[in-house]
């Protein structure tokens, strides 16, 4: 396991049209793990994408104007064969929203989706409440339940050829046959905000830079940011620090860390 | 008391139409307390607000296309009887604030105005002075003038029929009988910026979690805030652990520090 | 020297038309030096300048709209005869970015231009490969190349009228007679986004409090940052928390501090 290695010695440049609640610590977390973030939401500064190896795009505070960027910067990352990751936050919250999606699912190939699971199953078109960016309670997995998110995930999976991540107390990564449970992470990290968001850069960041196993690369991604939240939860006095911490620990991560501190388990499917 | 457990029982799900300065310290500080925020200002997406109990719009870094969607997200929450804080950040500073500030208010019922003392002058026809977004010195509230304070606030609350925040080194809370004065804060804050936009957010939670009592409810918002920061800053090393341990002490914050921390006063006026 | 008392005397009001990444930061770190920022992008909105005693233009997620708004605002700036800094955020990297940049000189008269050297590069049409909005390693200033940087950014100078501020491992600040370069800061600054935009806001804030040398209040400026965040390097434990630290060592800076830690060498150029 070298995916933090692959990308302090690659340092992909990953251009994010993404909200602006989380955005610093969007691209903060990038940096913190050896990834060099851009945003730009304008059309006509698109080139930008020529001197980039990724696109992430996050809807949480989408405009006309913006949703049209996505698709244009979408179209051009797919032709240039770039990494593309959407992280459909707030999906099925509003008609709007879920008009985007599908817009987005029509025009682009995204080589992974992330979403909490009330984004999930609204785009699995699963039945689910939603709580508008945050999942609901309902909708968790567990244990119990976790067959039956493999089953929408690998559908979801086969319908758009993408690697599909739902984080929550239990993470599921998903493929048409394979899924990665993980137990990392810690429930306070749900009292901040932009964990989700941060968690689809380092995703687009460890698929730049670890391009042979797209599920592999995804999880690791995943279990980085559960694990960094992890650690820093043992030491702060609060969510504020717990906020600072994670970034802190993304900064010390290494595979060694990693290795030592990934709780998963997988499973055919 | 319980207004602290209220809310963290009741996690309003608050709709923000925000700054993009303060915004993510709005989103963390509405977590912090319990409370959950959805950012959103395109008019499209506005069905978000069926899902929300709770309305703030702040007009800190305002333009023509959000202003439409303040306005249309205002009347559509009145509609539906959700709570609606206004924050009318620089109002007084540009003839443009000014006027998108009269049409909201002609427009929409605000259950809380909060502003600092400045920006609260100017929306009263009171004669200011205005520093941008700040307050200006010369306005601040004290001991020996705040019967005047007092008599603005209730003209703009009979007017508007809010309730009337004023931040600053005194606080003052007031509808159309009473006020509240409180002393908690610390002179540090004012070295943050955002410090008043999360006010407002959490007055929202706090006004949707104890609707009995609205002079209350906002009381305890402003108090809330004032008082995380006040023992933040027992430790702070400057203002970026300052604002990082009002974060923490707002995650930590229950009723009993409430109670036992609040410095309050009330007046007939 | 008293650069910093000067700043806290005159608290300079300084209007900031700049990206949605770093905007938070730059306001912290404006406060926390002495000055009172305002953000506002809406043309509109641009009588905010008359209470103003500075513009800086920041490029990094510009569109149409505000592209607008920072030829009208610079404009109007000039006329004001305020201090007006420009930061090209990723200029070379964009044909969109160059349009945009080469408008702004063409139309704003500019005291200070602050960017990487990559980007002073692309200004100068000076040879460069860019890596989006951070520096090429190719690019770097280092003792041997110094007299070359020194040369374009004379050239830059004399061509705009502007001091020019080359941020680095070395900076370099330089008009058309004079460089300084500086050893302050440290490199674990590149890992945490917006430095050099909270620069921007402190040359802007140190020009207004120090206007009669430009090129040793630019200097002040850029040293102010660098040494912030080399004294927070001490004990930071990640960049989370060099992040926080460097916000406080701006709260907790004075011209003694800036006195005995400034490492800086004078050049005629």
């Amino acid at each position: 396991m070298e995916y933090i290695k692959n990308i302090r010695e690659k340092t992909p440049l990953i251009q994010f049209i993404t909200n602006y609640v989380t955005v610093n610590d969007v691209a903060n977390a990038a940096l913190a793990i050896g990834a060099s973030p851009i945003m730009t939401d304008e059309i006509k500064d698109l080139d930008m994408q020529n001197i980039c190896n990724a696109l992430v795009i996050n809807i949480g505070t989408l405009n006309e104007r913006t949703v049209e960027t996505m698709i244009q910067a979408g179209k051009r990352a797919n032709e240039l064969g770039h990494v593309v990751v959407l992280d459909p936050c707030g999906v099925g919250a509003t008609p709007y929203r879920n008009e985007v999606i599908n817009k987005l699912l029509e025009e682009v190939k995204f080589d992974c989706i992330k979403g909490n699971i009330s984004e999930i199953k609204a785009m699995a078109n699963v039945s689910s409440k939603t709580n508008g960016v945050d999942a609901c309670d309902a909708d968790k997995t567990t244990r119990e339940n976790m067959h039956d998110v493999f089953k929408f995930a690998k559908e979801l999976s086969i319908k758009t050829g993408a690697v599909i991540a739902i984080t929550g107390p239990i993470d599921v990564i998903a493929d048409s046959k394979n899924a990665y449970i993980s137990d990392n992470g810690c429930k306070e990290m749900r009292a901040i905000t932009g964990t989700g968001c941060m968690t689809a850069g380092i995703i687009a960041a460890s698929l730049v830079a670890n391009p042979n196993d797209k599920l592999k690369a995804v999880t690791a991604g995943v279990i980085i940011l559960g694990l960094a939240g992890e650690r820093a939860n043992k030491y702060a006095k609060g969510t504020g620090s717990l906020h600072i911490g994670l970034i802190d620990e993304l900064s010390n991560m290494n595979d060694g860390i990693l290795e030592m501190g990934a709780k998963i388990e997988r499973f055919e499917i």
